[in-house]
């Protein structure tokens, strides 16, 4: 199988080394041979450096395309102009095409996907999601005999570091960004990983492998981190919670959910313990019941490993890329947030004075949303107490319409922070 | 794609109610229709009762190989007798089968893995570890491009439960028991789950796929987890451990270890938060790093959703069984236990006077094992108290030995316990 890569930047400089690293060990495996047809990059000079020889290095991606012979193009180019334009012409010359871009995918995939289909060749993607973890593999092979019920994923590695930084630390978001950017684990500009974009490609990716539904990145609910406090990460801590970055998708009778947003989740669930830079998906098959796949979500190696597992797929002959139902009409309909059915957790931050709780809950009440759990911590926070509380599952649509009218109370200070809750009790 | 199947037990029924219940499904993903050609099992009412049309049952599994047309096999009988017979029947006659017989593949593999290449078909067997885990096709295909360094994995529910119930409800080994045995999670005679033989054939499986090399059963060293007192798993949790029925493999430059025993592992590690019933499996590679898959090990509807997967992807024609270097000639030595290095966990039960402590670290000096902490509890146990320490990486031999001589000591008045840590530091 001769392969042409693409981009040589930290993804595509890892599958080059392995390629010259373990090439001979697939092949003891496989029986199949890897070579690397040219590596193409605007930094020939990097290339080279690598170990690549010299002929086989170009500065042109397409003219690469169009003049060696080869099997397979590894899109490692990012964005989703020029990408985008390589792949398509890749597909129409009828050569298997390998990318690790979920921006790309989640936006522009079905098009994609369907010309692959025409051209007869596959478009093969297990780096988009979860890094190394062969999440994409798991959930579209693996668990090929299940419906899936709900996927759960902590996929973005730099949201989850911080968050993570945030708890051990006790430290505020700003301070937890800094150290993430200073060890290389955030962007100057962090705003697709902290504001949840980065996820939300993700997730979008994994729901339309799942639901036989194309979900795009506009389908999905997004909040990001940046609104964490230390206190609320803390009174979560006092409830059992821990905060996360979850990407949820779920299908239920009335239709398919999708969200990625600051979520508690009980501090005894496997989730909970994949902190750092780890990434985690947890899918629900309702054979197969909760599985989990866990690893690193990023970095130079863990990606070469997934982009290299889908070469040897296609030199396998395992063309399977995206379920055929996707190229159906689906019927599945997309909820809107205001649907939404979650727990939630509400910080209010209140005048210290008698009736105040009362107040609160009969607005809650009148609105039918029902309290599992409140504290009143006796700490001054903004110039108010904070008072805290859980609630039974309730529609997004009732919480915030109580939450607005509660917000005009004269004894509310501040707008109050709302986070939703997973009980993973769905089984 | 018609499928045969034969043995109508626990997994056997998950199958059929797979099948019965999301074919369409599956075929709406794959384009491919995964028909019941027959099931066979000595209880034909049992089957028939789950829908399988009458005409389609069989009583002898054999008779309905010859007379009925179908491409894959999927054993289901258990045991290494019959079921042994049938696949080198099925794989004679030129199908594929799908099997989830650990214990068969653990010792025959190799030659029933070369009939099946000699006769031009494949044998599957995701279902043969971790239940409905796609940890097998993780392994195999999704960090195909990886040289394995590790495998560390919980894949005995049984025992896993067992020593979750001794760490939570702090109860000894026989009452953990009882309760498993009530709850239908461990069988009348647990010998297979409690002594580790049922770990040890799953991870002489996945041994040889990781490592271009067969493993089979008497090569695993093995320890099963009756010893494991509630003391040892409190006396751990003070170092900061939890107690694991651990299955290991680990490829050094000197050669191969595959040992499945007690094991303590750091409280923070995500191995530590598999508890119940549920497995996990670690996978370390040289560019993927740590990848974990968990999930349910075990039961009718988990492991059904393995085996489809076996059938779908040889429906789709993704025939990878094992790894083509496993049929060469391989250099891997597999160590003897005496050569194992590893952190160790040591308690002696004391006489309560000077000078033990002393004479203790002396004979461990004298065979250059080091300490890393010691703890003297003021507790009286079994007549003496107990001394604890962990140790520095160390041989198993030369602490063998000095535990044989410290055992011969006046002051000491029962065998000493030991136990080997795993603090994941190889990276």
């Amino acid at each position: 199988m001769r392969v042409g890569i693409v981009g040589c930047g930290t993804v595509g400089s890892g599958v080059v080394k392995l390629l010259l690293q373990n090439s001979s060990l697939i092949e003891r495996r496989t029986g199949e041979k890897i070579e690397i047809a040219f590596v193409a990059d605007k930094n020939p000079e990097k290339v080279k450096s690598l170990g690549v020889p010299v002929d086989r290095v170009y500065d042109d991606g397409f003219e690469a395309l169009k003049s060696v012979d080869c099997d397979v193009i590894v899109e490692l180019i990012g964005g989703t102009t020029v990408a985008r334009d390589l792949i398509i012409e890749a597909l129409k010359m009828e050569k298997h095409v390998v990318t690790a871009n979920k921006a790309l995918l989640a936006d522009y995939g079905k098009d994609l996907f369907m010309l692959a289909r025409e051209s007869g060749v596959s478009l093969k993607f297990e780096a988009s999601v979860g890094g190394g973890i062969p999440v994409i593999k798991a959930l579209r092979e693996g668990l090929v005999g299940n419906r899936i019920k709900g996927i759960y994923g902590i996929i973005n590695g730099t949201a989850n570091y911080i968050l993570t930084m945030m708890t051990e630390k006790k430290v505020d978001f700003y301070t937890a960004l800094k150290e993430a950017q200073e060890l290389g684990y955030a962007e100057a500009d962090p705003t697709l990983d902290v504001e949840g974009y980065d996820a939300a490609h993700k997730i979008a990716i994994l729901s339309s492998l799942a639901y036989c539904r194309w979900v795009k990145t506009e389908n999905v609910y997004l909040r990001g981190i940046r609104e964490i406090t230390p206190l609320d990460i803390e009174l979560a801590m006092d409830f059992g919670y821990r905060i996360k970055l979850l990407a949820i998708s779920k299908l239920e009778e009335n239709g398919m959910e999708v969200r990625v947003h600051p979520t508690m989740i009980p501090e005894n669930h496997i989730l909970a313990s994949v902190n750092g830079v780890f990434n985690a998906c947890l899918v629900d098959g309702d054979f197969v019941g909760e599985t989990l796949y866990y690893g690193k979500g990023a970095g130079e190696k863990p990606t070469a490993s997934a982009v290299v597992s889908d070469i040897v797929d296609l030199a396998l002959g395992n063309f399977y890329d995206v379920p055929e139902c996707l190229f159906e009409k689906s019927e599945v309909k997309i909820k809107e947030p205001d649907e939404f059915v979650s727990s939630f957790y509400l910080r209010f931050t209140a005048l210290d004075k008698p009736g105040v709780l009362a107040s609160i809950s009969k607005i809650l009440a009148k609105f039918g949303i029902s309290i599992k759990m409140a504290l009143q911590k006796s700490v001054t926070v903004e110039g108010g107490v904070p008072v805290v509380m859980t609630t039974h599952p309730a529609k997004k649509r009732d919480v915030q319409k109580a939450i607005e009218e509660i917000d005009k109370l004269d004894v509310i200070l501040k707008p109050t922070f709302v986070c939703m809750i997973e009980e993973f009790t769905n089984e």
